[in-house]
């Protein structure tokens, strides 16, 4: 039996949450390069989504100005979605980074047409917001989608800046949101960047 | 060197927020009976609760009245977070369901209290508030809880069902909030009941 057998009720708008619901179940396989603090093994998108959710609820108050956190949540939920048929592009693959946009263009169209069209709007409207990072909701989902990853490899002896050659220059355009909009969090994190390049985790370009 | 050596800022507060976002990585280690629908291995606690936080974003025109989503996905992220302490709780194994707000009360003082005290009191808030059950964000954050498992058991051949034994009853009595507040979703779980005492998966007590 098929995904059809089992939904399949009179209403055509909530199969398609059902099924669409089924199939961003998907996240969970999409390997991020990134490794859980405990080192066991590889983040999935699932895991970082939301984890960087919780992280919107509570880190607030270090970011420059006053934000929906509400609407910053649902972004961190949703920002990756589109890695279920893009696939996750490594942030220190410049190769990988050339095409992205066009991968997950033609994603979103795959994946959120999945939707009833109220839905699918609404969700691929937050992520527009999040990938323009012109709102300061957006921006505020953008701080916690940068310090997330950099505080695993700062716990994880610098595994992705050491399986990406990161330099220096690499890791502060990264983090670039995290100076603008929250510099009280930056400063941990160029103490972090020193460390990783004292440690030999991080090349000093 | 240990977590103390990367997190030391001038700023207590700052690191504070940062061990607990590494302290709640654990999430992901803590295994729920359920499986992915792909039925690759058991679904953790992180990425349940990231999949009905997406839900909580696009269920809203099946409840059966106005809620606050962002409200709710918020509720969604952290309802499980206890659990880093206290386990997860088997939906169909009653022994373990007597002790389960003893453990998790424990659970959130430890856990909380390693925020700044205004987060700690937020975040707490935010999970009681969903315990309760007694704000339609709350009922509707519970109706996302109760849907996703029973969509998982329903691809994955009763998986957590067959395991628990779960009775008509068992099962009715856990989807009950759907049953009040999601009265057309709740028909849909009607027929998968059938479906699955039809399959021997449920006991038609």
């Amino acid at each position: 039996m098929g995904i059809n057998d089992f939904i399949s009720s009179d209403d055509e708008r909530l199969d398609k949450l059902l099924k669409f619901t089924a199939e961003i179940d998907k996240m969970t396989a999409v390997l991020r390069r990134t490794v859980l603090i405990d080192k066991s093994r590889r983040e999935n998108d699932a895991e970082h989504s939301w984890h960087i959710a919780v992280m919107a609820m509570i880190f607030e108050e270090y970011f420059y100005t006053k934000v929906d956190i509400g609407r910053a949540v649902r972004m961190c939920v949703i920002h990756d979605l589109v890695e279920i048929y893009a696939g996750d592009t490594f942030a220190f693959d410049k190769a990988g980074n050339l095409d992205k946009e066009e991968r997950e263009m033609a994603a979103a169209d795959r994946l959120f047409s999945q939707l009833p069209d109220e839905q699918g709007k609404m969700i691929r409207s937050y992520w527009e917001e999040f990938d323009a990072m012109e709102t300061d909701d957006a921006r505020y989902a953008a701080c916690m989608d940068r310090i997330q990853p950099l505080l695993h490899n700062t716990l994880t002896d610098g595994h992705t800046w050491v399986l990406g050659e990161a330099t220096r220059e690499d890791i502060e355009k990264r983090e670039e949101p995290v100076r603008l909009y929250m510099p009280k969090v930056y400063e941990w994190i160029e103490k972090n960047i020193e460390n990783g390049i004292k440690k030999g985790w991080i090349k000093n370009s």
